[in-house]
């Protein structure tokens, strides 16, 4: 569930939300979402977790693929319907890791 | 609750962690080590979230500020305990945040 990515450098897009109460098809999106971006070039892993605030990370090989993602035509109509229905609030970070290191059991 | 940070370029520390089944003094020092952070020279704002997994992000001015903080001595028994009794597992990830952008209802 901790992304196994690669050596850094590598970038990292942090999304932070809110969420509204409107829940319709937001389940079946995020979950769709998740599924989609592992599809895209230079994906490298992604985490997840939500209690009254959501914090995604989705991990990248180089801008450009992240830029990429974004245009993706099923993504910009998640992204569309984010602000039209899901999310109060939300914030973007665009991230360059410049060093990581971790412990585990 | 979204982290209200300056115009980039700024720094994020995202803490990435699953947690053991031993809770004694979790929740406690959890609050205390935001109390605490929040009190360091350079810190910019934390964002949390949990559910299977957790993740922490918290922001800084410098290299040298989350440099200090991970040196503090009642974050470093933290970060000891959290070794020994409360993560199976995390990975940290210091990273400069390039861009950001945002939507508010």
């Amino acid at each position: 569930m901790i992304a196994n990515t690669p050596a850094p450098p590598y970038y990292a897009v942090i999304f932070t939300s809110i969420r509204t109460e409107v829940d319709k098809g937001y389940e079946e999106m995020a979950n769709r979402m998740v599924e989609l971006a592992a599809l895209q070039p230079g994906f490298l892993g992604i985490e997840s977790a939500r209690d009254s605030l959501g914090i995604s990370v989705s991990y990248w090989d180089s801008l450009e693929n992240i830029r990429q993602w974004k245009l993706v035509a099923e993504h910009r109509l998640a992204q569309e319907l984010g602000r039209a229905d899901w999310y109060s609030a939300y914030k973007t970070r665009i991230c360059l890791v410049e060093r990581d290191y971790g412990f585990e059991r």
